[in-house]
This record gives C-alpha cells, structure tokens and sequence, in this order.
C-alpha cells in the first residue's frame, strides 16, 4: 500500500518537476500532537510514530526519527523501499545533509509550507540556495495523491467560563496589547493553538488528547481576529468572543491577510513557513510569544481548581490501585483492560472531559520503554508478581493532570525493590526542595537525580516537564533537566504559579521499569534580606505503594516526607472512598 | 599626602590636554593580585582595597569599587576629594557612564595602555569615540607623577622540577602547539603569569602569595620565546629553558614584536590593551588561552604531591586547633598572633614556601564579613566563647591548598549550633555526590546550599573555586555556583582532575560567621551504559569541630559521611602529631 502511495506522489513529484519532497509529523501550529488530517507523513511511509521526517526522491526515501522510535519504525517501514536513518547514531547523515547531497545543483524541494516551521524552513532554503536549489511550498503533493484524507478536524468549540480560567478573554488580550506596546509591535500573529485556546479562553476536540481548536489569530491594538471554520462556533461563543473584541474570519484567510508595513510581534519558530513568507515588507520583531509565559503562571483561580481536579484525579488513580491490588490474579486484566478501567474510574470523576495522553499500562519488561504503548500484539497479561506501571491523566474543566505509579502485584526481587525505594526518595527530595527564587530546573535536577546517580543509573530523560491546564500535558519554559537543551525550552527560572511534573524513573532493559511522578506548584515562601524563597506545593494525591518500598534504605527523614506525604492523601482521598476502599488506603497510607 | 599626589597627576593631564584618566587595578598580566610597583589606583586614591578603579577628571574624581569595600573606601576616601561610586548600587552610574557623560566632545581620556584588558579597553574605546574622544595609552601619566614607586619586582625565578610539576615544558609546549594547529594558529600569545608559570614549569615570587613570575610568552611552531626580567633568571634556570627550546628577551621587549601577516592565538580578555594594539594586520584567534583547562586538569603526579602536601597542611592545622583550644582563655591570643601561630606552624611542613592567601582569622561577629583581614585595630582577643574562623593556605612545592575551619572556643549559642550543623551538612553532601560526567558546577550547587536555604539563609558568593598548582589559590575554568556569571568563568564541565572547594557558610551580621571548607579532587567513577560517572575525592583532612555540631540535626547517612571522614582524618592526621596532639584528634574525630 505504502508503495503504491508513493509511486502516485512521486508521478506527481515528476509531474512537477519536483526532485525531492519532504514529508514532516506537524500542523501548521507545530503542535505535539496532530490531527488525523495531518498524519501526512504516517500514511505515505507507513511509520506511525509521533517523531519522525520522510524525504522523498525519486528512486530513494528516508525517514528520520529518533531513538524512542529505531524498533517500531524499522518494522514498519520492512518493505516499502524507505531507508531509516537513525538520528543522533554517529554517521549517519541528518536529512539536511542528505538533502544537500542529493539534490541536483538547480534542483526543486517541495513540501507543505504549512507543516515546517518558519525558522526552519528558511534555514534549509538559505543553505539550499547556495546550489541553485529552489523551493516549492504552495502545494501539497501529498494531499493531491492522499483520495481518501480525513477531513481537517472541526469539533464545536466551547467556553472556558472564568470560574475556571480565572481571567477574562478581555483581561488576557489587554495583557497582550500591553506587551506589543512595550516591544513597540503594532500586530501580534499567534499560531500555537494552546496559546490561542489560553488567550480566548476557548477549547474544542480538535487534537487528540489536547482539547483545542483548530485556528490561527490576530491581535492588533484595538481589535483581535480568530480564524476558524466557522461550522466550529456556536452561538454561545460567538457571542463572547464578540463581547471581547474577537472578530471571526475563515480559517485560511489569515493566508490573505497583508502585513506589509505593519510592525509584527512572532515567533518564527512557531509561525509555519508559509505564513511567514506572506510577512512581505513587515518588520519582524522575533519572540516567545509572550502568552506562553503568561499561561505557564498558572492564577490563583487556576491554581484553587488545580487543587480540586488533582483530588479527583488521585480518587480515580487510588481506587484503580486497590482494584488492582484486589484483582490482580483473580481476575483476567492486561495492560489493556487495565488502562480502560482506569479510564472509567476518570469518567466517573466529576469535570473530566478525556485522557490528557494516551496512558502507558505497562507490566514487567514492557514498563522499561519509557515511551511503551500497549497494542493488541503487546497487550501482557498481569499476573500477581512483579511490577506495573501506569502513567495516566486526565483533562478536567480544572485543569490537566498527569500521574504515575508503579504497583507491585506480588512478590518482586531485590533490584526491583532497590529501585522502587531509590525513585521515592528522589520524588521526595525534589517536591520538598527549598529554594531562592531565581532557580532553574538545571539547579534542581539533582535533586531527583541524585539517588538514582548513587546506584551507577540513569533515566535518559527530563525529571520533569510543565503542564497546562485544560491544555496540552506538556508545557514549556519550565522544567526539570540538568543539561540544557535549546529546543525544549524548559529552562526557564521557576516562577510562582508554575506546575512542573517531578517524575524521575529507573528503566531496566528487559526487566522493570519504575517511575513515580506528582506534580508540583512553585510557590512563593518567605521573603528575607537573602531574597525570595521558594517551595514546592504537591498537587498530585495518591499511595507510594509501600509494597515495593524498603524503609531501610531511607534516611529518617525522606520517611517523614512520605509519612506526611501519606497522611495528606489519606486525609484528602479517603473521603472519596468507599469504605473498603478508605480501609485498604488508611493501610497503605500507614507511617513508615 | 592624597590630594597632593591628585594635584601632580592633574598638573600633568593639563600639559598633555588629558581631560579625563582612569586608574585601574591590574597589572599588564590581569593577575588577580598585583605587586607593589602597580598599585598606582591605591597610591593615588589612598583606598587599598583589592578591587576598584579611579577616574581622575580636573574638577572631579571618581572611585569604582563592589559591595566588600564600601565601608573601607567611604573611610579611606575621606577628604581626598574623591567620590566614591557603590557600584550594583540602584541609580548609581557605571564608570563607562560616568566617562561617556563628562568627557567633552572630541576630548582626550588617558590610561596606561599595559593594565587594562584588551577587549574591555576597545569596547570604551568604541563607545567614546562616537562622541570624538581620542585616546592616549602610551604614557603612564601616574608613574609620571609617583617619584618614590617601588621598583617592579624581580625575584629570581626557581624550577619546577617534573617529580613536582608531572610533565616537561617541552611536553607542555607540544600539546600547546597541537592546539595551535588545530586552530590554525601560527603564533600563540601568552600574557598570564599563571599560565606561563604553568607551561614552562617556573615559579618566582613576583606577586604577594601567588609564585610566578612576571614575565610573557610567545609560542610559535618551532620556537618559544620568554620575556623577562634577565636579572630574574639564574644559570640553571636559563639552561633549562634552553633546553625546551625558549629563547629569552627583555620583559618589555614584547612591545616591539611584529605580528603583521601572522595568525595569532590569544584571548583578548586578558591581553592588555597596548599589546592588542600592536597586533597591526595580525589575524586574532580569539579565545581562552589553552592552558586554561590543561593546568586546570591535574596530572597523576601532581595529583599524588597533591595528596602529600594536604596531609602536611592538615597537620599544620590540626595542631592549631590543638593549639587553641588548649590555650584559649589561659593566654593571650589575638586574631593576628593566631594566624601568626598557624603561618608558623605550616613553616615547618616539608615544602611549605609561603601562604598561599593572606590569612582570614576572625573572631566573634568579624567572622560574619567574609572578606574579613584583621588589621592592629581591629584584632580582636579571641575569649573562650563563641565560634572563631580561620581562612588559610599555603603553597607548597607540591601543590597549593586553601581550607577553612570554624572552631568553637568555648560555649556557643543555639543558633551557632545550628547554622554550624548545617554547614557541616553542606560540605558533606557536596563532596560525597556522585554525578555524570557533564555536571558543571551550576548542577551541583544545590547539594551544598540547599541546607541553608532550607534554614532560610543564603551565602551571598559561590560555594566554591578551583584552585592552581602551586599557583593561584583561585583558578578558572572550574568552580561551584547555582548561577551563571560569565565574568566569572568558573561554570565549565568538571574533569577528572580538577580541584575545586567546598565552602558554604552563615554569615550573621553583627553575631557570627561560620564557614568549613574542603578541597574536592573530582575523579572517574564507574563507567557504564549510563555514561562515565564521577566522584570527588576529598584531598583536604583537619577535624570539623564536634564541639560545635549538633548530631541530632543530622541524618543517619550524614553523620556516617562525617564519621567516616574523620577517620580518615585521624589516620593520615595523627602519625605527624605528638602523643598528645594523636590523644586529642582521636577524642575529636570519633563516631557521632
């Protein structure tokens, strides 16, 4: 199949007169996760992954994509001629390189300049034009050849009432406009729909797992524009957005907006490439787009609705554990089955609107993938050994949450206990730093770290990312990690109001996979002649499971962290239980 | 006698139609300490602090000084006419403002070209001759005026034998020009006494507690040249040189290079200014200069004498504190006969050739100012109460060392105690973490100041710095910090073989200060899948005063760190003490 897909893409490509076409896993928004309609590059190589860039020529293809991805993508690409190019494997070239090589002097690149980023697209177009090459962007080859494409996503948005988003559309953009003011920009052009979706206080169904809507938007200093496919918005929110100051136009008029002369606030390395080629004569004044910090401190409504759906959530995550300690080989559960019960505990708490991610249900080897997803062919079977582990969330009209827990089954070895205990203390030490204000995640990493530095292991990831609220699951600047890397912008200082996820792992090839994660709000302590002190406020309530945990490995202190860790979730979850269920918490809840 | 001297320098900028000159505090080598004959900004200004820099204008002058002087320059300035200028002081201008503010249009600013940096003079070079300011570098207009100026120093210059140093100058000078040629440099330009001493093994006593030798280097493929003093270099010395291929000149003799056509490595921020404008059609490869990391990197050997010079300055130390808390409350003491006592004790370690720091010996609330040097009228009596402080080190043909300890000298109060305890905790976490290779210091600090700040204080500094081979106390690349200071160029990535200390501290004013420090020798641990892990080993051995801890305030793991650190302590410590002494040591290194 895959091979006749390309075949018709590259008659098209010759057609052209288009030497090679790039086939990237974006949107125009370059959001993380994409809509069907956009899964271009999965439905002409066959490779499904959430990361990965196909090149396509006329007698050869790669795909790019990184280490998570090598095993999947090299079976599913068996067969249909494209060569995998592993990324960040000594020698093998980046598809710039690859580019650069093969492209003829004088040559065409194509690709949807809707779907490569602004800044990035220029980059390969300089280095490109130094061998003649030239671009063609305006049309969608893919989409040409691709007769049976879903439709573009259009789920009808809806209001994010102020009781929930604790600010005004009309306070938010009074905000904006004072920001364009000082940065002397006249025109604010915002593509990131999570960005767009805070700014308007609007969300929809339009990406998995993040509910937000389909649309681009425009700020000037009195009048602000979405568009949008009209069908999308209701009365209700016509209405509001009317009310403040948002004037609706279609989704694909932003293409045919002029901006020559205006002075444009942008981020080029958001804005796609084709929306940044129509900025003609426009001065370009090339930033963050001040709303992502602006969302990322969270306000004190957020934060109180915060506290709300994190209980709710832990109600959810704590009942699944004792099912599942109930269960456990009993009853048939496989990782599967486990993740939908899971889901169904979620839908019975109060606010939850759908997953904020697809949950990783993991049990034995499988739970060291970090990345692991269970399908069908994968699907274990949980037997009442070992360990399991479930990474889950939920988005809620208050707010997005995101939890993992490792559970023991039964029985588990010595190495698995090690671990178990070595990733709680790590979780404890970084929610109970105390820190000055000014902080970064690099200085903190440590923290986390640390313990799990002591056994001679890593986990090849971040300790922790931000999260939004009613929003993407992954949110930048902040975040934990102790080298800093540019393109994931989660370096930032750690401000007041900030959610950032604590959730350090041990991965274990072929054998277990540990992480435990709480989110934590950065919050202000006290104020001294040495500055601003801060502190972490855990949201995440539910049991470390005291199964898998040796008390002797911990110092007194990290025990008096998790007692009184354990005594909150106790008092917050408990109320929420049957009382089985609050007799079976109470017991692993108990000091240690 | 201040006013007088500013009257002669401002008679002869009239003659010369100087109208502005600034005095700074360096020598041509950008040495942190300077000698004698170039202290001109403390001649002239009558403050002596270590940091500050005059501009004298006809009917003003200006000194620019940080927040460890102001008090000391307010009482030296008193009178003089000068106004002082409380630099990171809100609203109070930067010296490069004052200067770009006053000088007329079109005027003349004078300085001796040889004491400001290179870089530091073209950026004010660059910004007043947008007003038309003309500069005159070529005359030392204060050296003019100073008729009884010490005369430069000129100590003869001693080897550094290989069983001290580990590698040749010839070996040296090999990897200094494979570095060369990587960077496609012909010549490479060597302004930096340390560096120097470093790469052609020699050592003098030009600069108060630092052992190099004023002089330059000029390295090209095939010859090297040092500038120097002739006086300066006896026969053995000369012969040596020789034979690595250095060829001697006159100090000044560099002035009169021609570098036209060549490609020349050297770092712009520590070539002086009148040397920079020599450099003519030269091609500069600007950056750090080579030796930086290379001596920063210890050999096996130096390494080794490491070891053995420590234990000698542990031993030096222990029976100080001996020493003191046997005599304290029965004899005189005062804060300098302590430090005199301890400088005599170290005399008579094997190797000891001076301190390698003036001595900080504090008592009481003189402890709280970290930069403190007691002065005969400030020496206070030290009284069988309370904590007292001493800062020191010394530099020995095997290495240079710098360790603090806080003892107390009888009964202290609640708070000493604490804050003591944690201190204590602070130095032991830092040097007992373990880390991948790739942790800077910035991912670190945290380890050692997070028990502080968990008592809400903070200590306004690093924790700690690298520190030379018997040569500077304080070395760049390496050191500890939780933020950036580019300035201050300590936050590179700790190699095996780097030295940096551990010295967090509680500074109360007006009560108490409290300060451990600890050399840590960063090492190669396990290298695994996970990466190469490291360690530090700690090279510095002298007891932490348990009179002064509170064991109660301490973790498990914590005490048992201490536990084992003091009898290591006690083993290598104790063969050099008397019976007496050995008695005392093992009363106070036992197991808490």
């Amino acid at each position: 199949m895959v091979t006749e897909r390309l075949a018709a893409v590259r008659r098209l490509m010759a057609e052209k007169g288009v030497d090679a076409l790039i086939v990237p896993t974006a949107d125009p928004h370059q959001s993380e996760y994409v809509g069907e309609y956009f899964k271009a590059r999965a439905w002409l190589s066959g490779f499904t992954g959430s990361a990965g860039t196909l090149a396509v020529m006329a007698d050869e293809a790669g795909l790019w994509t990184d280490g998570r991805y090598f095993i999947q993508a090299e079976r599913q690409l068996a067969g249909s001629g494209v060569t995998l190019y592993r990324m960040g494997v000594e020698g093998v070239p980046t598809m710039e390189e690859f580019l650069l090589d093969k492209i003829p002097a004088n040559g065409k690149l194509a690709f949807d300049g809707r779907v490569i980023a602004g800044k990035e697209g220029r980059s390969l177009a300089e280095k490109l034009a130094k061998k003649g090459v030239v671009l063609a962007v305006h049309e969608d080859l893919v989409g040409m050849a691709w007769k049976d494409r879903p439709a573009m996503s259009c789920t009808p948005a809806f209001l994010l009432e102020e009781r929930y988003a604790g600010r005004s559309a009309k306070e938010k953009l009074a905000g904006i406009r004072k920001t364009m003011a000082e940065k002397q920009a006249d025109t604010h052009l915002l593509t990131t729909l999570d960005d767009i979706a805070w700014l308007l206080n609007i969300r929809a169904d339009d990406v998995a797992c993040t509910p937000v809507l389909l649309s681009y938007a425009l700020v000037t200093m009195d009048e602000a524009f979405l568009y949008v496919n009209p069908n999308a918005i209701g009365e209700t929110v016509k209405t509001s957005l009317s009310e403040a100051g948002v004037t609706l136009r279609p989704y694909d008029a932003i293409y045919s907006e002029d901006f020559s002369g205006k002075r444009v606030l942008l981020d080029t390395a958001k804005v796609n490439f084709a929306l940044l080629e129509k900025m003609g004569s426009a001065v370009l004044i090339d930033e963050t787009n001040p709303e992502q910090l602006m969302k990322a401190v969270k306000n004190k409504t957020e934060i109180e609705n915060l506290r709300h759906s994190h209980i709710r959530d832990g109600v959810a995550v704590t009942k699944f554990m004792y099912w599942l300690k109930q269960n456990v080989g009993k009853n048939t559960i496989t990782e599967c089955s486990a993740a939908d019960y899971l889901e169904s505990l979620r839908q019975e708490q109060e606010g939850f609107i759908e997953p904020s991610f697809h949950t990783i249900s993991a049990y034995g080897p499988n739970a060291a993938m970090m990345h692991y997803s269970a399908s069908p062919e994968s699907d274990a079977q949980l037997k009442p050994t070992g360990l399991y582990l479930v990474d889950s969330g939920g988005q809620y009209y208050e707010g997005t949450t995101d939890i993992t827990r490792t559970i023991a089954l039964g029985p588990i070895s010595d190495a698995e206990r090690c671990h178990f205990t070595a990733v709680c203390r790590s979780v404890l030490a970084l929610q109970n730093a105390r820190f000055l204000y000014g902080c970064r995640g690099i200085n903190l990493d440590i923290l986390a770290r640390g313990p799990i530095w002591e056994l001679g292991i890593d986990y090849r990831c971040g300790t922790g990312h931000g999260v939004g609220y009613l929003s993407g699951v992954h949110e930048a600047p902040n975040g934990f990690r102790w080298k800093i890397v540019p393109e994931r912008n989660d370096s930032a200082v750690l401000e007041a109001g900030m959610v950032t996820t604590d959730e350090p792992g041990v991965y274990i090839e072929g054998s277990h996979g540990i992480r435990t994660e709480n989110e934590l709000l950065c919050c202000k302590g006290e104020e001294n002649e040495y500055g601003q002190f801060m502190y972490f406020e855990t949201l995440t309530f539910a049991p470390i499971d005291l199964d898998a945990l040796d008390p002797d490995a911990m110092t007194c202190r990290e025990k008096g962290w998790l007692n009184s860790y354990h005594q909150q979730v106790f008092e917050k979850i408990s109320p929420f239980l049957t009382p089985e269920e609050a007799e079976w918490l109470k017991q692993y809840t108990r000091p240690i």
